[in-house]
């Protein structure tokens, strides 16, 4: 299999990794970050060496490197950018993890890894997928977001009605088709008509609304168009007119998972929600959603997620870029859109 | 005691109602109501007739005499307007409401209302508490909004630290005094310096904070300052910067009831909520509270709240004015803002 091939580090006693070097102003540069070389870590008892086959590369990595009080401590300066990996023991003092065990862990954008015993990495079985990259997407944090932010955000029930914003992105569209295997009528907003053509022939939403050039009132009527007796579920990563038209249709005891609000994180004058009296009216919720506080229960949220994909109810794409020396051109297509899937770097 | 006299109708035959005349444009006026006396209604099987001797003025009841859909069907033209009373059983053809049972129910505002089988008319035990105007405030409605609204909604846990908007008013004044007497640190907000001086003196939180004249940054800051680890529990009855700071000051997992938006309902332009990216960052929620959905949980309520009272652990006020036919100025009370208390109409 492709995936099962060394890493590519052709000094066998030294690693690679991408660090950071300098605090990005605004848009990160090229000379933010470096690429290294040193001697790989001697192991103490307990430890244990990931030889990384791939790395996540996240939106919220580029909150990471920013010397800002947040859920996460910064990345420190001269340090390996933090991402989650897929890897290989490749050496080991620690009795739970023998050479040659996969492993999904918070590491970093480096060939080999650090493990330590109570850190977060953990085994995985890959006979549970066709590919190691599905722990990064449709089994990682991406799939964990969908999984548990429908569930356990949504608290959905057969029968009932879904809208998801921003839904032909990696969450939305797995969110979509969680729900649709739930037994939910779906409804996705997208931005163009190819995006809506693939919510409905890919993606199996039910209905696809179109929400480029439209006022909160056009919104408004579009989702009550799909959906006369209005909506049970909002899964939001939008925010701004999406998030004000879909609060318009809501039903009694309906529930908001706010996952994202994508169209307010650029923008000078916020926009703000407007329609927060509807929440009133039908007894309804806006719960934000933090994929973290999942983390102990990521092991379940996979195993369901690879349920459907076993029962080929799921499809999904994702974006590999190929070495380490590209990982600043791959982490900046998640800025630039110029990825089609979830983006992974091949180590 | 001065409330088991009779009331004020002479015919004894007869009934004296306040009806809805015309549907009120904008700011009702006298002339979109009548008073009129007509004959008891003759009892059928399982009816019972009630002699009211409280009715409950409220906000709501202004959006019953629109004809708009809401949660409530609109009072239809020349039926006496729909309100909350307390009042005794007078006759009875229903073998549930014995005559001289003093009952609490979603009647109108009539010197006599007809009791029927499966309505919203139920006992209550005048000795819970020292007046039966007391089922229409700190046991009624009101109450009820305080107490669901905080131990439901708010979920609440000792040694939380609980956040009031609109806090000297009929709800917040009461869920201060709850959160208080279930161990919680309470912070107050109101508009001047009298109404903090009675938040700190009268209803005992434990800070208050003037909201008039700041910025959503000077609020913010003001309630860091009083809450330097952040909210657990959010009682919004206001909304715009109200909620806007309180949402800068949100715990992980906190908890925001959204009671009421009163800062927005006549502003033409809405400001809206810009910060609720913060729900994300903690975990947190905003949930809306509709009281009507705990009706079937009032007995309950009021217990609880005849609990507190009991123990000598509440403060509230009332303004009772006197007579039907003063029915109209008492109701306009609520939005000149010249009732001292929860609004009640002896009649």
């Amino acid at each position: 299999m492709w995936w099962m091939g060394d890493a590519a580090v052709t000094d066998t006693t030294k690693r690679k990794r991408f660090t950071l070097a300098a605090r990005p102003q605004g848009v990160p540069q090229q000379r933010d970050f470096a690429l290294v070389e040193e001697a790989l870590p001697v192991l103490q008892d307990g430890q244990f060496l990931i030889e990384n086959r791939f790395a996540s590369l996240d939106p919220a990595i580029r909150g990471w490197l920013d010397d800002a009080p947040s859920y996460m401590p910064p990345v420190p300066l001269g340090e390996a950018v933090r991402a989650t990996t897929v890897g290989v023991v490749c050496d080991s003092r620690n009795p739970d993890f023998a050479v040659g065990q996969w492993v999904l862990g918070l590491n970093a954008i480096e060939t080999h890894s650090l493990g330590v015993a109570g850190g977060f990495t953990g085994p995985i079985d890959l006979s549970l997928v066709p590919s190691p990259t599905h722990f990064l997407s449709v089994l990682g944090a991406v799939g964990m977001t969908a999984w548990f932010g429908l569930t356990e955000v949504g608290q959905p029930k057969a029968g009932e009605t879904l809208l998801v914003s921003g839904a032909a992105g990696a969450v939305g569209s797995l969110v979509g088709q969680i729900g649709r295997s739930m037994g939910l009528k779906t409804i996705g907003i997208a931005g163009g008509p190819e995006k809506c053509r693939r919510l409905i022939e890919r993606y199996r939403f039910d209905a696809a609304i179109d929400y480029r050039g439209k006022s909160v009132q056009q919104l408004e009527a579009d989702i009550r168009a799909a959906a006369p007796g209005g909506v049970d579920v909002v899964f939001e990563n939008v925010g701004g007119a999406c998030l004000d038209a879909a609060l318009m249709n809501l039903r009694h005891g309906s529930r908001v998972a706010l996952c994202g609000l994508i169209s307010e994180y650029n923008s000078v004058e916020k926009l703000g929600a407007r329609n927060l009296w509807q929440l009133i009216v039908h007894s309804a919720r806006i719960q934000g959603l933090l994929v973290r506080d999942y983390l102990p229960r990521f092991a379940e949220g996979a195993g369901e997620m690879a349920k459907l994909l076993s029962a080929g109810g799921l499809v999904f794409d994702e974006h590999v870029d190929v070495g380490i020396d590209n990982a600043f051109a791959a982490f900046m297509r998640l800025f630039e859109g110029s990825n089609d899937g979830k983006m992974i770097l091949q180590l």
